[in-house]
């Protein structure tokens, strides 16, 4: 056998209840367990290619070869499912995003899962889906919520074993969508998992962990009772303390353009209006405008007539990182 | 005696460590001691006359018949002035700014400084400026700053007494300058006295105040130093958790306008070029531009080319707050 391929496709997520920071960073041990939702429609396919005649692993990012460091962060990913999966030769790995890298749409996210699935897949083999959730972790920390369906929990654990994620409800379960305003699709100046070791260089940092778990609960019961109103309220506050950690970083990380700002401000007027709405921002300046779907059409063409909005994404809860294809 | 006047003078001030939230809020007793620079040429003048024949105290501002919350306000005050100076009588009161009122350039704190010291000289009395400084925090917190001269100290303190400002070093020991970009004029939508008190809603807020004592020792050390790289560092802390805590409190508190972000922005990357120039933001979108003299005309000259600024104001460090004129 010299060749053994699978493509999988994953999708993006949004945080609801955000990752910010490691407990352990070379296992990607979260300091809090989070949650999320699945974006259906902007996802990541990659194919894996296991080829014993390969001198080295290689990647090809949308089209073209992909810079050194990308290649290698691919290949050191590479390196932990050789070893799960006893394999010992290289990969041949071609992937591609159907939306903005690098912008706040945790592109890393989906790719990660992708990549994970693929190269299992590739391989035969077969693994639960609880040890899939937590070998894309090792990649990328949220890439471990763009494994299951819908609506995830991501716990924080205690070893790499405990540090998985899986779906709390299926993406049919809540008819929320996310309505995402790109403001720029430049790739950020400064990559999550540089981000995520800063954390502690925030003093409020502590205290953004110490209340996790609390709006976790909070957020998830909102979810399982469709209560938007809570939903807000807690989505909202958690972004708001994430943004607050990284901006009392040193040196301080801003992540808000002024198009950003003007947007947080028209959703909080429009809920208060009666749309019902609210806004979530990972790490980058796009706001994700959560809503419930019959006001979605609203929300997008207001985000349209928004000086600095560059392009809208819509997008409902996504199904799990699934094999599309696979051969010998 | 029927009438008895004085008019006093007293600048604005800008903190560098800065003051956000009450632990007794009837007495403004500060969770934290915070420092400043008073702001020459931008000043409250504020006539008081003691005026048995009156029926009520009586508010001007700016030439207009104040609402009735200003009055009242002023009336507190003017209650516990009575209080201390064994007076009976009403109070004519006339006051002006030269300055836009409630956009962050703290109108309160000259104020209720020349409001307290007008209406001491009135009365023909003298107190300490010690004692001037706690009466003047009894009106509005940041007062108690404007009443000493240059570069100023208010101790957070247990007690009524103990919560007062001093100088520890002249206007003149220091050629910093605040270039003020006032991106709006607007009156505030929550003003701080509100704010204060909604501080404790943030779960930061605690992370704030445990690390204040440390900013400002080396905030005054940089200061005595004449140090503006280690004070830059400081100063732009601070402000990012006061700001940090208003936009995590509930409801949050958000003052920063899109051109805020820009101008927050230009600056760090200005300082990087070279300009010794930092930022701090009181509870309202205008930019304090803190530099030194011999790099304000440039960065006076940046800032009027920025979009989205409608003036630019420039202030060294100022005097005391004192009575230039009364009269029987």
């Amino acid at each position: 056998m010299h060749v053994n391929r699978a493509t999988a496709r994953a999708f993006a997520n949004i945080a609801f209840i955000k990752y910010w920071g490691n407990r352990d960073n070379k296992l990607r041990l979260p300091v809090n367990g989070s949650l999320s939702m699945n974006l259906a429609g902007l996802y990541t396919e990659t194919m894996v290619r296991w080829d014993s005649r390969l001198q080295s692993d290689t990647l090809v990012l949308n089209q073209r070869a992909a810079t050194e460091d990308a290649r290698k962060r691919v290949a050191e990913h590479l390196d932990v499912l050789r070893a799960r999966l006893g394999l010992v030769g290289y990969a041949a790995v071609e992937s591609h995003n159907n939306f903005p890298m690098g912008a706040g749409i945790a592109s890393s996210a989906a790719a990660f899962a992708a990549l994970t699935v693929a190269a299992v897949g590739a391989a035969g083999m077969e693994l639960s889906e609880r040890e899939l959730t937590t070998l894309a972790r090792l990649g990328s920390g949220s890439a471990s919520r763009s494994v299951p369906a819908g609506f995830v929990e991501w716990y924080a654990g205690d070893t790499h074993e405990d540090s998985y994620a899986e779906s709390f409800a299926a993406p049919e379960y809540w008819d929320l969508v996310d309505v995402i305003a790109v403001v720029s699709a430049e790739h950020k100046a400064v990559v999550s998992a540089r981000g995520h070791q800063s954390a502690n260089t925030s003093e409020l940092q502590v205290a953004r962990v110490g209340g996790a778990a609390a709006r976790l609960t909070a957020c998830k019961e909102s979810v399982l009772n469709r209560d938007f109103m809570a939903f807000a309220d807690v989505v909202e506050h958690d972004s708001n303390l994430m943004h607050a950690v990284m901006m009392t970083s040193r040196p301080p990380l801003f992540y808000w353009l002024p198009a950003t700002l003007t947007i947080m401000g028209a959703v909080r007027d429009w809920r208060a209006e009666g749309l019902q709405v609210c806004y979530t921002l990972d790490a980058g300046p796009n706001v994700h405008c959560l809503c419930m779907s019959n006001h979605a059409p609203e929300v997008e063409s207001r985000l349209r007539a928004t000086p600095g909005v560059e392009a809208v994404l819509v997008a409902g809860a996504g199904g799990a990182a699934q094999v599309i294809t696979s051969a010998n």
